[in-house]
């Protein structure tokens, strides 16, 4: 169980230097070796690694400088009797260990990296003077020297790298075990990537393994005369597909507790924004009745302006959208409708294509904008606050054309072409674009690289990185395509799955084959998305989300929305005459209904259940609490650890 | 604060014992006086009271004798960090005291008196042989001396008994508080009754100062004429009550999690039933792989045996609900429909009365055997998931009969006539019978103890007790008209609350006074309500439940509910000419897609959202870990307490 102990560390981050010309001039003042030093001293192992136009040095920590880490932090780690506790490095026992035996996840290790790395600080009395080649700066008391060089340039990047060897294993048990498709090595994918990429993936093979169901009843429906009956079947057909959405999500919640409870995180709780919060309460509060008052009263004014501004921020986003984004798709979809010739529609698609990317973008960027504002208590709400509202922006786009079509020719077969087309053109073009792009872009990257040393064009391709960490360097992020500040390539990936199902299901009635192409979508994302991130991108900074987050809710929204469309579908459906004239009285009051049934369930969210106070007050007890004790706690459960397990 | 160590502790629990006509034999052999010496070593203080019929043993427990039995019990107490701990008598500075300094609540005090009361065993080596009169019987070795006497008749019952010094604070300051109405000493009826009674009536009040507004806004609707805007109305009078029914359940879960903390009541989990799962856990895992997965897939098979059995029990109920109670509702609505004379419509609501009693009473007997085949972990659950039955059928009766009349006659003055008169009925009748059962109940006990006596029936009113104790045995207890073993009282005044506020709400736009008529009734039910159970009935057993419960769901369901009737209630308004005909395709359409609906939102909750497994799990690490700990932890707070406060 100790073994790691005496392995060799891997090199997992990666600082990008430039390449010096002039060398060996003062060791004491040459800024690249003063970094080297310090991060000798701070317990890092170093590899130095030449590449053709910059110089990259690799760290790696052994377990002891890692431990030195998240003691400082004091990090809060599962231990064996099912409770957090500060990390202490002389009770290490006690703690949890992953399936590999290693004590620290990736996203733990990352942290520590982070906290030894941008921790070295000057600790003389005097400011330092340090030269790159000929430039000089001071490096102040107390400034931290990553930051300095980062500022000054000479730090140009610092970035996860891959590690050789456990990528291989990877690729071999992952990519390219080609006898169960849907298998996966989870355990690994969560050591080797984190929680948030780990959760995903097994929900892609779970949604995959449960979209056969819908996919062959849909081919069923589509393919088999049912005779006499054929007029139930749509209807039991959409009622089978709404009651297999509730059950997967459901099962879903189970499948992703069990795998908290595998990887033994216990209480995920936004341990930041409680940390926050605590503090404020604590220096607030006093033994004074009245001050508690007070103090409440404080807490629950903010708590109110918050959601005041985050009520504020969605009605922007939302009358945006309808305002701004529905007439533009209603015009499009209608101009589309009436042009006569092929050659004007592909016109006019490549026309609102472009619009339409800028749009997203001018979106995004409003939305990330408007986050700022949000006091949201911690990085992951921000995130699930952004994807909510640019979630809003795509379906727009993706499913009001197709509405269009659907209410205005009541004619299913324009209706089914429409979706086939959007189906596939989903499916192919966004597969080969997230594919090709990356590799596109390291191609580019390589290509300026070279040029730059002013290597002749012929012979670029023939030419061999020397250090496999320069390759990486130029490999583009995994960063989504829209707000890269807050979220990583997850957002794409999910986006699409999103998109995808809400297709499938609201259109359900009109063409249940759509199942089909899902699953094999399902089928080639796993694989596509396992190819992407181990060889076309960096290593994704690992990131310590337990759910899928604001995805839940958008699928749960889009099982309510294709219950109404789907309605609307077989009315129109069975209603080819135009018999059941739907009088204008009755559809307000249907509207209405529909419109309280929407208030009802979405300002049951609206008032937090809880009010922020006694959430303080709650986290400074428990914190406090479990500060105070770690210690005692610690010491009577390692040695004893055995009997845990 | 540590002033209730001197106090001289009330006497709360009483023992009805016979009336003995020997006396003084062998002391070492009277029953009674055994039980009074065995009572006296468990350190209870007894007083002794001489009824008319029966002698009356009134105990009062010492905090000491009260600590013996927590820490015995081993039962868990919050301290002053916030972390509920094991109570140990040594540490008791550690632990939170209530509002008015003293150690235990009420509930727990009571579940010490029962551990103590029903923890007298035979210690010696001997059977000993006890006498009652002339009766002798034996008393095993290692028996419990009070179930002993229980089952002998001896002790014919153990009730708490009301503290007369508090009940008349309680009386002045709750009851006989004229200037504020609504205004109630939340705290002392905390520490008198409770943590469920409590929470009922901070419910009510909250419930009731928040019908002030749909109060108001119905009378405007109803009395002010608003001209050309008439027609908009009564669906903006929808909305606005659909917002304030959703706001509203939403603040009382704020106020709810608000007076957990206030009463430092930490996470309330279901103590009893984690200790049984984590029980079985400990029992069948151990440390090999294999072991662990059957573990796990035993608890995947009970807990799946336990969903199939509840959806059975709940199939049954809905079915004989459907298949028994709606015919025979829908025929006495539509017989008193068609009887022209009045004499026949009295008749006929007397045998419908009489038999919907009957009902009822078999449902409630018929739900209660139901689940005692459901493995619930809790009695709470339990008690959850009879109230959920239960208010089915009364669901179905007290409302049928009104859809009846709004669905066949669309005549919207007939309706109002019923439902006037089902409000007045309820408010008049419920309270009345509320209020004057008990009393005549009371009554009656108290003229046959007398006549039991041989006194004279002229001089009975004369006659007063001797002791107040037996006044309280002969008032009836404090329990639902149906189930009394599974529900206490509160069942019936949370189901007069739920079908008060489901007519208000339902009919909304047929009658909208009603929530005047709701808001009189709230304001006079907290009134009947402090004064039932204060001097009515017996001082309650006391239950920690934290939450309404079950009855939140059924409120949210009601308002589900009311959104649908109150569309189809528009319609008929707005449609007299009945133009607006709903051809029979259109309906079923609409009928699927609400069933669609009403399938998401119950399956969402058919499938548990976390694993039994991990739940196990996870109790008996946090349960282990408390137990191993929690002598360490309270060592180093106490003392230090003052801190923390």
């Amino acid at each position: 169980m100790n073994a790691d102990k005496e392995e060799q560390p891997a090199f997992e981050i990666c600082l990008v230097v430039p390449k010096r010309t002039v060398k060996e001039e003062d060791e004491s003042c040459d800024c690249i070796e003063v970094l080297e030093k310090e991060l000798r001293n701070s317990g890092f192992m170093i590899e130095r690694a030449v590449g053709i136009s910059d110089d990259f040095i690799k760290l790696a920590a052994p377990l002891k400088t890692l431990g030195r880490a998240a003691s400082e932090l004091r990090m809060k780690k599962p231990t064996y009797i099912g409770m957090d506790l500060q990390f202490e490095w002389r009770e290490v026992d006690a703690f949890f260990r992953q399936p590999d035996g290693s004590l620290f996840t990736w996203c733990e290790r990352f942290q520590c990296y982070c906290h030894l790395l941008y921790g070295i600080v000057n600790n003389s009395k005097f400011a330092a003077t340090l030269r790159l080649d000929d430039k000089g700066f001071l490096w102040g008391v107390g400034e931290s020297l990553v930051k300095r060089l980062e500022s000054q340039g000479v730090v140009k990047q610092v970035f996860p790298l891959h590690d050789e060897v456990k990528k291989k294993q990877l690729l071999k048990s992952w990519v390219l075990n080609w006898r169960d498709v849907t298998n996966q090595p989870i355990d690994d994918m969560y050591l080797y990537f984190g929680l948030k990429i780990a959760v995903y993936f097994s929900f892609l093979r779970m949604y995959t393994r449960w979209l056969i169901f819908p996919a062959v009843l849909g081919l069923m429906v589509q393919l088999v005369d049912f005779r006499s009956l054929q007029m139930m079947v749509l209807p039991v057909f959409l009622i089978c597909i709404i009651l297999w959405a509730v059950l997967f999500f459901q099962f879903w919640k189970r499948k992703n507790s069990a795998l908290l409870a595998r990887w033994q995180i216990n209480s995920f709780s936004d341990e930041q924004g409680l940390k926050l919060l605590s503090k404020e309460w604590g220096l607030q509060s006093s033994e004074h009745a009245q001050d508690i008052i007070k103090v409440k009263q404080a807490y629950q004014r903010n708590e109110w302006l918050g959601q005041l501004v985050k009520l504020r921020n969605n009605s922007i986003v939302i009358l945006s959208i309808i305002c701004l984004q529905l007439p533009f798709e209603l015009a499009y979809a209608h101009l589309y409708d009436v042009t006569a010739s092929d050659a004007m529609r592909f016109g006019l698609t490549a026309v609102y294509l472009v619009v339409i990317q800028y749009f997203t973008r001018i979106g995004g960027k409003v939305s990330v904008k408007l986050i700022q504002y949000e006091n949201n208590d911690n990085r992951e709400y921000c995130a699930d606050s952004l994807v909510y509202k640019v979630f809003g922006l795509y379906f727009m786009q993706s499913y009001i054309g197709v509405f269009y079509h659907a209410i205005s020719h009541r004619n299913f077969k324009t209706l089914r072409k429409v979706l086939i087309q959007r189906l596939i053109i989903y499916q192919v073009f966004e597969n080969l674009l997230e594919n090709s792009l990356p590799y596109f872009k390291y191609s580019y990257k390589k290509f300026s690289a070279f040029r730059n040393k002013k290597i002749g064009h012929s012979i670029m391709s023939k030419i061999k990185f020397n250090s496999k960490a320069e390759k990486e360097y130029l490999k583009p992020t995994y960063a989504a395509s829209i707000g890269e500040e807050l979220e990583d390539g997850l957002f794409d990936d999910y986006l699409e799955l999103a998109l995808q199902f809400g297709m499938a299901m609201m259109f359900a009635c009109a063409f249940p084959i759509a199942f089909v192409f899902a699953a094999v979508n399902g089928f080639t994302e796993i694989r596509a998305d396992t190819v992407k991130l181990l060889t076309m991108v960096r290593r994704p900074i690992p990131r310590a989300t337990a759910t899928i987050g604001a995805w839940f809710n958008i699928f749960q929204f889009l099982i309510v929305m294709s219950i109404c469309t789907n309605s609307v579908l077989l009315v129109c459906l069975y209603d080819q005459e135009g018999k059941w004239k739907i009088e204008p009285g009755l559809l307000t009051i249907l509207i209405i209904e529909h419109i309280l049934l929407i208030i009802k369930f979405v300002f049951s969210h609206f008032v937090p259940e809880e009010p922020a106070w006694v959430r303080a007050k709650r986290a400074k007890n428990t914190t406090h609490a479990q500060e105070i004790c770690h210690k005692q706690l610690l010491r009577s459960f390692s040695g004893g650890k055995r009997h845990w397990e």
